[in-house]
């Protein structure tokens, strides 16, 4: 008998076809709410049509694609990513994930096989960070997680509102409701990291995705002429700064190095004045970006890095601010979904490996609601939100493959 | 006997005077090459004539006003500033030593005085950086150190070309010449730095007019996913930035405490890129300004600065750029001048102290075809370049005294 296995030709034409939805100034741009990004969702809808889905928007304009299983009282698993992209990205991010789901469909058609379970494929609204400042916008709808206030955002060119906005798309932002049919939910994505390609591994098994932390410390001393100051009489805003640039990159190496937990922490951001080459800098900011799948970790870095910014300013006699502008929890996910993957992957003989999703997906907020958990499939040299985005076709049907065993499995079990 | 003394209120006031020429919109600007600038210079030429001065323009379109002597073939002592300003800058750079030169003549004329050598106050063309990038013109006019290259460059804007502006303001570029007649050069400025005033002294004696070696370092690493991409698999520029700047500073600080000259060296300016929070920098630019008055010192900084870079770079796993901008030699200042103002504030009883002018002036290229010195009065807080910058009537008036003083001694030597 031959072993199952997805159509690798398949899943990747659909990929390349649905990722020629494209802005073709930048590619590849298929930003949420504009009219690029609805041709890719009647795209999305005919192929779900094609393959015998029922087609639906839930309130938060999600797009759903329902199989119906022989036992739908057991409820939904649920095949979810998203099908827009950050400005000039890539071809991979967010419909890898969406075109596993058809792949895994058409694999079932035509094998026959019929699950016990209803299977939802979702297309969730707008995952990437929209112009109202808020991500993920379809998984907090139904999660429970798009308040009066997000709602109420608006777009900083047009104005118009974020419900409005959703209501555009199909929604019906007046009647959010949180989605309690799943009895689990799954997604594939790239892993946006160079984990797995180090590390020769075909597969990510996600047993976490990050909390952040991120959080702003403004240095302000006295800008000054950079030849008539002396060297003991300044104030240098920047030299604090690189102090404690310094201070929380070598405790988080250490972190990471010993801690139990996945931890990173970043100072991508620095906002130095006036700089100028001859004056002394008067105010530096710089934004810490800190996430850990161990809300613990992530605290005790805030924490020491705030110490650390008093013990600097002493120190230089500048005044310290900071400010913490973004606080979320880590999710988790689900044991005895990764038990399935991890079955899935022996079957398969992939190389596999646990990790930590160091990047904020729908699942995320799935993980609130349902068990949920998520596959990981390798990007080439880490590239993401990039048009050099890449996973081979090869790469790609691994993790189909893992996800239908992974789904086969679950649907015995739940 | 009533003891010589400039006069307080009226140097006061013909500094207010002209310091009323502001563009209106961001006081105090006078820029170089502008009509307000030329309002300026014709309060100044109209001052010169009242006090019976010889008035002209030299090729440089310096403004030169002559006070003639009894030895005229002694040479002329000059006494010069600058009327510009920076944008929105101060009432006392600059003009604080031309007003000066204005007051010592009129006290002259008021108690009879007739120097042996001819005085000369000269208002230096253009001190201030201008825009064609080029500062200190009229000195290096008439110190050979105007070039064809300097002349040719063009305005950003408007694309006029350097030689044309200067022509102009009234001078003759075609016939640049070194002014060979100066038996001395003085100056009186703001210190535009702190010392004075921690200190507690009413005068600077300059020593030295510090060089300038400036150039940039750049590391290159790869921008990455802030959240996926583990501490140890990164290659953060801006963390390496943070470690050079902080090892620079270190250095700095032991030199301008242990070496026998001034030191200074700061890191005012950084680019990073992409400068994101949620982005490892991929690329830092950082510009390093190195000042002493003794070119060793600031070789040795630049030096250990590139030898710094080099190694973190390798530890970081980057690449590694480095840049000379700007390298200029101090200049040293004539002793014979200095024992002038040491005596000048001792008869005055004027608490006066040696120091390293930090930042460049006109007499940094008057020290190159004469015997030059300056001498600094206080600037509160330390503050210049900024509408905020002051020195008091009395402050102003001691500085004043001792040039006077200092001249009247070197009439006799020299």
């Amino acid at each position: 008998m031959q072993r199952l296995q997805c159509n690798q030709q398949r899943n990747w034409d659909m990929l390349m076809e649905l990722a020629q939805f494209t802005d073709s100034a930048q590619p590849y741009t298929r930003r949420c709410f504009t009219p690029k990004y609805l041709e890719g969702r009647e795209w999305l809808r005919q192929k779900m049509k094609q393959l015998g889905l029922e087609v639906s928007l839930d309130s938060g304009a999600n797009l759903i694609g329902t199989l119906l299983g022989t036992n739908p009282e057991l409820g939904n698993i649920v095949i979810g990513s998203h099908s827009d992209t950050v400005p000039s990205g890539g071809r991979f991010d967010g419909i890898a994930g969406v075109i596993a789901g058809l792949e895994i469909v058409a694999t079932l058609k035509q094998q026959r096989i019929r699950l016990k379970h209803n299977l939802q494929l979702i297309d969730f609204l707008s995952e990437e960070p929209s112009e109202w400042g808020t991500s993920c916008i379809g998984s907090r709808a139904i999660t429970g997680n798009l308040t009066q206030q997000h709602l109420a955002l608006l777009h900083p060119s047009t104005g118009e509102t974020l419900q409005d906005a959703i209501s555009r798309m199909g929604g019906n932002p007046d009647h959010l409701q949180i989605k309690r049919d799943i009895a689990a939910s799954l997604e594939l994505h790239i892993e946006q990291g160079i984990q797995l390609e180090t590390e020769k591994q075909n597969i990510g098994i996600v047993t976490g995705i990050v909390g952040i932390i991120r959080g702003t410390v403004t240095f302000t001393g006295t800008a000054n002429h950079a030849g008539t100051t002396p060297m003991n009489l300044r104030q240098d805003a920047l030299v604090a700064s690189a102090e404690l640039i310094q201070k929380v990159n070598q405790l988080s190496l250490q972190f990471a190095e010993q801690a139990s937990g996945y931890l990173v922490a970043t100072c991508g951001q620095i906002f130095n004045h006036p700089n100028a080459s001859n004056v002394i800098s008067g105010k530096t900011s710089l934004t810490f970006d800190i996430r850990s799948d161990q809300r613990e970790l992530m605290d005790q870095v805030w924490h020491y890095l705030n110490e650390k910014a008093d013990e600097i300013a002493a120190k230089y006699d500048l005044k310290v601010n900071s400010n913490q502008l973004t606080s979320t929890y880590p999710a988790h996910c689900d044991s005895q979904i990764n038990q399935c993957f991890t079955q899935a992957c022996e079957q398969l003989g992939y190389p596999a490996m646990k990790m930590v999703s160091g990047a904020g997906h729908d699942s995320a907020f799935m993980a609130q609601i349902a068990p949920s958990s998520m596959i990981f499939v390798p990007s080439k040299l880490g590239i993401s939100h990039n048009p050099e985005e890449w996973t081979s076709p090869e790469q790609l049907i691994c993790g189909v493959n893992t996800l239908l065993y992974g789904l086969l499995q679950l649907d015995q079990q739940l």
